[in-house]
């Protein structure tokens, strides 16, 4: 049994309680929460006489396109190693199946990497993160986890890296993704890397993999979180040069053409536009970019004080507060799981997160995941204020829903107002 | 190893060629040829706002509309029946991931069942269509092959139907359809019936199988061909009512919310306004069928004279002709197998079609599938004309192909000209 994915399982329960008009504080999903900018409404809309099937990989000025995009950020790219796709989960999913062996993930992760790699029948091999970042498992841990593996049966094959983090909303050090690819280098390992959020980094630019682990990486990426397309559905993937890149591309292709045949056309000119990095789609991620580190950081304020540990956001819109630290309180109220805490603020408060649980951890972790992204406002005029102002944190709905989301967190933990 | 699908490598090969300015001519892919109806690519640009995922299924309006749809129909449908995705190819995938069991297919059926089969691990049971239509088992062979299959170890699960069928361009006979339906049922086999040719019937109605197995029958279905929106990539499935549909459909959204999310936004609001049988959309899809049955009689009048055994068109814009009559001859020029055949039209009068081998016939049955959509024009003007014309075979550009085509298949094949 295949569940329904506990991010989008959790949106469509959220909102069928807000369209019957429950009050409900939403940071259970991971949609970046802005409207779509303009412009791209302008370019959708001329591409509507587009209906031909087109190649598998991408209509080859779009492949050039996302090309470009990746040799200006300093990862020198060919049109040839692009494949676009409907969203990079397909592309995941395609990769995982491309690519032979059990899966290695990072605790916490994704709820998708585990439950695709479940519909391919491998086991999935799990290494706690550092308490520094999130994405990339902890290089010490990761050396044992594959010693360990290797005698008991497993095969590891690939290791999935998210850089940067969700759910941690954190990017990993340089040095540390250097190292973990050492080691999935010396242990034979192909690594993905899951850069769907590496345009929207708080400051400065994420260590690509790809630079560590030049013939053996390939990254995923799309437009639904740096332009809030979500429901637009674009992901593109880049494989490595070489003979082993040649053949994940070609595999990649062949599972494309068996399970979606190719990214809608009208989609693929939209990523043609965006991926030349014209001025306005640049602006447009750069306002996104300081309003989901603005808000990130108030939230993330609000959850220390409250007394928990929570790595400072880094990029994204993720917070991934843990409360071990007033697990005796939360005890004494019956709240013993990570589960047992989101549906207490969910049913008492209204505030929907999702626990640990989902992102691989043992239930008796009390920790969450918080997407910040939908406390923008919920009318395309709040948002794009949202965008333009200094102090986005300070706008009344935004400042209300932190207050309330403080408030609902203080209560539940039992910590107090300390002024 | 997952091969590239056969149409769309062969439709890239072609495209390849004709963009370096060789002259073929393009019966190898089943794209629907026409240009988008005008209004859709309003309804497109009008969707440009929505930009969030939605629930998988997809939204509750666009639900109400392809429920409508079915109802309209025959087939009363309830929304919660409904789920759409990127093209009904993704959702042939998550059914089969959905369903148990082994695989029974149609001899000869569209290539992408059995690669998907393989791609799960399942195994496929062959059975041979009967001479008067394809897509469905001749059922006292269906009877044999899972009498056979049960003491051979295979676990026969699931059976496909296409209704109407690509690659035979035919209906199957509704007691044909209820006779497998029966077979189906005492097996406890599962149905997926592929009725994306459905609004292309040349005359009347394809009789679903979910008529007659309404229980255990799941029917796929699309935009792609009805409106040549293959490009935009919008389907949709119906599960049954009852426990069983009830299973699947939850087990479908698990898949479909690991695999690809949601049909994009702005997809959907083209479906909603399709699926609710506007008059021009209506008035599109019938000049659509019209055209589609004129210039496949057309092709069919001259495969025939070549000598081919070939169904008669009745629905779509397939043929699939068997030229072992002329066998002799074809091995006297060194033809021996269906591959053979198709790389000489291809080779030598640069008429691009595939193999029987491609739908799953052994390589020794000389036969071809022919999708005869691409010969309505190379510009908008000129499809748009073939659509509006009373005899569209007569119109000089398809004349000249249709010329073409009867003059290098009656060469290759050793026919001549009577009269």
């Amino acid at each position: 049994m295949t569940a329904h994915s506990a991010t989008l399982a959790l949106d469509e329960a959220v909102r069928a309680r807000l369209n019957e008009g429950e009050d409900v504080l939403h940071l259970g999903f991971g949609e970046a929460g802005l409207p779509v900018a303009p412009e791209l409404i302008e370019v959708l809309a001329d591409a509507g006489r587009h209906n031909g099937y087109g190649p598998v990989a991408g209509a080859p000025q779009a492949r050039a396109a996302a090309a470009g995009w990746f040799t200006r950020r300093g990862l020198a790219t060919e049109p040839e190693q692009i494949l676009f796709a409907p969203g990079s989960k397909p592309l995941l999913f395609a990769l995982l199946a491309a690519v032979e062996g059990d899966v290695v993930l990072p605790c916490p992760a994704w709820v998708s990497y585990a439950a695709q790699s479940a519909l391919l029948g491998r086991r999935v091999i799990w290494v706690p993160v550092s308490s520094e970042a999130g994405g990339v498992p902890d290089p010490e841990r990761l050396t044992q986890a594959l010693r360990r593996s290797s005698s008991s049966g497993a095969r590891p094959g690939v290791l999935i890296l998210t850089v940067p983090d969700n759910p941690t909303g954190t990017v990993a050090p340089p040095e540390q993704v250097e190292a973990v690819c050492a080691i999935a280098d010396r242990h034979g390992l192909a690594v993905i890397s899951d850069e769907i959020y590496s345009e929207l980094c708080h400051r400065g630019a994420a260590p690509s993999p790809a630079r560590y682990l030049p013939e053996r990486t390939v990254v995923t990426t799309g437009l639904s979180k740096s332009l809030a397309l979500g429901g637009w559905r674009i992901g593109y993937a880049r494989t490595p040069l070489g003979g082993w890149g040649r053949r994940v591309h070609e595999e990649l292709i062949g599972v494309a053409s068996e399970i979606w045949s190719s990214l809608a056309a009208p989609m693929q000119a939209v990523a043609d536009h965006v991926l030349g990095d014209p001025p306005e789609i640049t602006a447009r991620i750069a306002a996104s970019r300081r309003l989901h580190a603005r808000v990130a950081t108030a939230v993330h304020a609000r959850l220390t004080a409250a007394g928990a540990l929570c790595r400072p956001p880094q990029a994204g819109f993720y917070l991934y507060p843990d409360f071990a630290r007033r697990c005796e309180f939360l005890r004494s109220q019956g709240i013993l799981t990570g589960t047992d805490l989101a549906a207490t603020l969910l049913d008492r408060y209204g505030v929907a997160t999702l626990p640990g649980r989902a992102f691989g951890e043992p239930d008796t972790a009390l920790t969450l995941r918080l997407a910040t992204s939908l406390l923008y406002g919920t009318t395309r005029r709040e948002c794009e204020r949202a965008l333009a102002v200094e102090e986005p944190e300070n706008l009344p709905w935004i400042a209300a829903s932190l207050t309330r989301l403080g408030d609902a967190v203080e209560a539940v933990v039992g910590a107090h107002h300390r002024s």
